[in-house]
């Protein structure tokens, strides 16, 4: 399992519309996506227009050659390309550590 | 509850050392911080000098104003600054979704 960080900068004013679309692509693009997990969706505190996902694949080629090679990816860009300020950060990491069990609202 | 995301860049060569002085910081240092909940350490594939560590609080004092003016703060810093190529990038995080239930090893 591996995890996608995608560091995100968007235009300002626009995080509502921000939302609802991300939202909308997880649960119709990136459920029918091949070995995609989970996500967690994170909004930045100090500076209002970053936003970090992170999504959970089974292999990195799920994400870097099937998923970005397939339609899915065309129709999540043209549900949020418009919001980017600037081309998304992605990188992706292998789990270290965690002391996590649950993740979520406290 | 609140995610610091902390982005890190380390001198080359010095992965091993770095994992061993967060883990041992984790289970001593924060252990001990007020609010501190849980972590999870990332390593990235594409630069391996960079890592994430992700620690959530209880509130967003507990870390900037409680812990950074605690000697907690200097005992960390001690162990694990002379890993840093440059100064961590920390920024603070709300969520806005997750469709996690566990974070964890696969």
């Amino acid at each position: 399992m591996i995890l996608e960080v995608a560091d995100i900068r968007i235009k300002p004013g626009q995080q509502t519309e921000f939302e609802i679309a991300v939202q909308t692509a997880l649960t119709t693009v990136f459920k029918k996506a091949k070995g995609f997990r989970n996500h967690n969706f994170h909004h930045c505190i100090e500076s209002p227009e970053r936003y970090v996902l992170q999504l959970t694949w089974d292999t990195l080629e799920d994400h870097t050659v099937e998923f970005r090679g397939s339609p899915l990816f065309t129709e999540w860009r043209s549900m949020v390309g418009n919001f980017f300020a600037q081309p998304p950060h992605v990188e992706h990491f292998e789990l270290v550590s965690t002391s996590e069990t649950k993740l979520g609202v406290a």
